[in-house]
């Protein structure tokens, strides 16, 4: 019942039942306690403990039907054993969700995996969601909730802001709070859901994806469960236009190794759900600097207008590895116009002017130059991006204050540009260029990484998806069935993939005739539909140049086929245009166990494996 | 005459004369002075200034010629125009080495190149070497060098260390000196050479490949102009045991017209320079991040033993993710044996065992696992280096404190091991680690890549390099001549390369005997070695089956031959064995500008240029 119905409760709710709440605020029964007070909860905080009055300071129950009014949200931390009853305690009480961190079900055994399927089955009669078994919680800086064991919460509370984080593994998001805390990047929601015995990480992307507190998504998954709930997301993201980053390993034969022994997550093809992403819109991470990266650089709120990437550099050298790194990635960086490059090289008689600008050491002595610099680019050089590399400069205070004036007021001029800073620079000077609208990146390859996801990000959200369009008269094809090759091409022809003029002949004057009316060279193939493999039986001849070769041709494929494959059905002979430019390439429909049925085109013949 | 030869003098000279010295400390002219004041250098330094008697507090001296004693090295700081007799002047004096700050050069134009050519001729009459025009100068940290006007020293000297820097742009090898810093890694030689118009930055590797103060050496080049001296560099530093990194920018199309427009550089192909960095043990960083990862991984002395790497995870996912980038680098994440696998399991029953060693939340519990878990990757799994992945679990004082003795035993144990830890750490906890020997990274997959360059060069350290044999009785090629497929074919097989069994036929039964006795199906081709593209005028026939159809295909391919090409030299015709399977693939020898000859391997046939 894969759905954001209920998921809410998760989030804000008025009243939490900790069920299996400790004195100890180290224990994973303590910590939601004192992690939801540190975080400033609002809402009512039940602790269930049938051994004491109190549990931290607060009145306890001993037992969740004790509490008087409603629970909406219940943690559940008794070990495995208890959790059945927890659960269906929930359900009697009327809870609408609840979040269990103990450990010991479907990622232990089967046993296990059974008694999980028990609780979802006891939860669902009650209209309960779950959350986990296995997880670590959820959080909602809005409301102070921090209804968590993670053990990055220590002694402060998390940066509130725009971002928010599903993540399967809850060590994972937890490595993510400890980065973004580091960056100072600020966390709306996150959920992490384990053994996602009901809700999944596709639930929760959704729910972010529409949920107004949440300008940027991501999302960590080790395999895809309900493709319609995820593919939904991407779209209700698109929609909002949410940036949404996905990190998902295994890419690799080591690392779907390791995965297999790490989680019994379905496969599905990496090459599917990488062009499942790219399809929606969606950018995958390929390491974890990288998903704070594009993060990070969506939280600024600005996107690029086009792959077009103007370069501003102190250092020639890191212009041209800027520009490689573009190239990686795929981004442009064109020239700017010849009578701009004339203005510019007017204003710094030694700079390179083409795109990247080299504005050399000239900066020092003219920190000015910056504000034309920028202005040229975006007006002139129509970019829709534009980063400068400043090298150490943002550590020289002077060169900082004569540097801030322009990039105050390029920043306020073209605020619908992605402008980046490629710069070491101290704390408060960085915080300074972010206030004004800049991101600020040390490494410049990774600002052009970052720079590429959000031109993406911002092509994605001006496409309008266009439902595929099957048109009624389409031809039906037999299920199991296997088609000549003339069939097939017809079906082919019948819906505009163009295929060559070919004719079928019956005879060997037939093929002569038919020959000639295609024009020489043509090749001969010998059509039936129960061979497949043709060339092993010497069952197609090149380079036939007249009529003559073409009936004697017809007359040896004949031959050959009833020698190698006396029951075959023979069609006839298959008269085809000599072909010998263009490249051979394969299209296919394969079947993914995840998303269905995917169009695969690749180079064919015999580079298919390659 | 590219060298090392006195190049000693730009690192250690025991005296220095500024020419154009300033008593302004912020001009080109004052910052060399007060930047050697700044790192304690202890030899004289000599400012010549015509028009002051104290220049920053030391005696000036009018002219160059008024110096009593040697000069070893001058520091030329006066404008372009005023350079070429200060040249004459270094040389009049038996100045042994120079560096020419200025800028206005070969940089600029074909007059400032033949400027710059003046030079190089005065300076090789008098053996002076010269280094720039248009560079940032030199240091040396051990003595104090700082001959330099880069605007990274500003008020502190440089840590020293054991890792040297050649870098054509000052700009480039500014921005090192500033990561370095900010990295707490040390500088030994630095060395910039700008226009180049003598000593290059493939003369300062050699000497750094040489120098016993240096450990690793860096260099950034725009461009090779002599590949021998670079390929002498790089042994050198291979005998000594020495990693190379180097950043060569423009590998694509944008950046090699940003590079076009920046510099001069003579391009060569990029795929040559990369094979011949492989070749020689070097790595190539393709980023600023991925340069410094490599270098700081050096600095710490310890080398894989192998390719095979262990892992160690707080976190499932991020396992996996180490081991996809490993397999995107090409390291092996084999698993551990079972036996090594079974006695994990039992310390850590929820463990992922095969490798990725999965500890889980347990080492928060049992920090002393980590000594086990390394011990047994090391021990009983063989890897060459072991990597832990901690999470923000060094920001834990308490866990921290759990898990250093077990990794002091382990790094003092198995000292021949590269050890990394992926964490993040409070700056203290970090350089304990490093104390220990631990490499320590934020990001799991920058540690990968590393550890990557890292068993590349210790399998290029223990490779003796083969010197070519060539055998005496080789067989001469003749320059110009165009051989036929048999002639050619023959002599690929005269030096051991296999080809198949082919025999030349001279009339039609010839052609049906030779097939037969290769044995059927056979390809007849045109032998002619002014036909060289055969399947144009169809000169090839495939799938000869039996002896008639050889006769008669050799009597077609003669006819054909005489329509096609009726002054072609026709040698007879070619017959060989069917060969159906197999990979097309191409080999040649192309003659890359910088390098020289280069063997060329690859897909061949239709897709050659795919």
């Amino acid at each position: 019942m894969t759905s954001v119905w209920g998921l809410g409760a998760f989030f804000a709710p008025e009243t939490i039942a900790i069920i299996g709440a400790s004195a100890d605020e180290t224990k994973i029964g303590g910590r939601p306690i004192r992690n939801l007070r540190l975080g400033g909860y609002r809402g009512q905080i039940l602790p269930i403990n049938p051994g004491r009055d109190t549990v931290q300071g607060l009145r306890a129950y001993p037992h969740l039907g004790d509490v008087a009014g409603p629970v909406e949200l219940a943690i559940i931390c008794v070990p495995a054993a208890q959790v059945p009853a927890a659960v269906a305690d929930c359900v009697a009480k009327g809870v609408r969700a609840a979040t269990i961190f103990s450990s010991g079900f479907a990622e232990v055994d089967a046993a296990g995996a059974a008694e999980q399927a028990k609780l979802v089955a006891t939860a669902s009669r009650g209209g309960l969601r779950l959350l986990g078994p296995n997880c670590m919680g959820t959080i909602n800086t809005g409301v102070g909730l921090l209804g968590t064991f993670t053990s990055v919460i220590v002694n402060d509370p998390l940066p509130a802001g725009r971002i928010s984080i599903a993540s399967q593994s809850g060590a994972f998001g937890s490595h993510c709070l400890a980065l973004m805390r580091k960056a100072g990047l600020g966390v709306n929601l996150w959920a992490t859901t384990g053994n996602q015995c009901d809700v999944e990480v596709g639930d929760f992307l959704e729910y972010m994806a529409a949920d107004p507190g949440t300008g940027t998504v991501i999302g960590s998954i080790e395999g895809v469960h309900d493709a319609r709930s995820m593919i939904r997301a991407f779209e209700i993201a698109r929609e909002n236009r949410k940036p949404v980053i996905i990190m998902k390993v295994g890419r690799s034969e080591a690392g779907a190794a390791a995965m297999t022994s790490h989680t019994a997550s379905l496969a599905g093809s990496d090459a599917v759900f990488d062009a499942v992403l790219r399809q929606h819109g969606v950018h995958r991470a390929r390491s974890i600097d990288e998903l704070m990266d594009v993060a990070y650089a969506c939280s600024l709120g600005r996107f690029p207008t086009s792959r077009r990437l103007g370069i501003v550099t102190v250092s020639g050298g890191v212009g041209v590895l800027m520009a490689d790194a573009a190239a990686d990635v795929d981004l442009d960086v064109p020239p700017l116009p010849d009578d701009a490059q004339q203005r510019m090289k007017a204003l710094v008689p030694f700079a390179g002017t083409r795109n990247p600008l080299d504005v050399t050491a000239q900066i020092l002595a003219n920190p000015g130059l910056i504000e034309p610099m920028f202005s040229t680019l975006i007006t002139e050089g129509g970019y829709g991006s534009v980063i400068a590399f400043l090298s150490h400069l943002g550590l020289n205070p002077q060169v900082v204050a004569g540097l801030f004036p322009g990039l105050t007021r390029v920043a306020e001029r073209y605020g619908d540009h992605f402008l980046a800073v490629s710069v070491l620079a101290h704390p408060d000077t960085r915080a300074a260029l972010e206030k004004m609208g800049y991101a600020v990146f040390e490494d410049p390859t990774r600002a052009i990484v970052a720079i590429d996801a959000l031109a993406r990000f911002a092509e994605a959200f001006a496409k309008v998806p266009t439902p595929v369009a099957v048109a009624a008269d389409m031809p039906r094809v037999t299920p199991g069935a296997i088609y000549s090759e003339y069939e097939a091409k017809a079906l082919l022809r019948s819906v505009g993939v163009p295929v060559p003029d070919e004719r079928v002949a019956a005879s060997a004057m037939d093929a002569a005739d038919a020959a000639q009316a295609i024009g020489f060279p043509v090749v001969l193939k010998i059509l039936s539909p129960d061979i497949v493999h043709k060339s092993e039986i010497g069952g197609v001849i090149l380079n036939i140049e007249d009529r003559e070769a073409a009936s004697a041709g017809y007359n040896l494929l004949q031959t050959r086929a009833a020698a190698a494959a006396p029951n075959a059905r023979i069609d006839g002979v298959l008269v085809a245009p000599m072909i010998a430019d263009g490249v051979e390439t394969v299209l296919g429909v394969v079947r993914d166990p995840v998303f269905g049925p995917v169009v695969m085109f690749g180079l064919g013949g015999i580079f298919v494996e390659i």
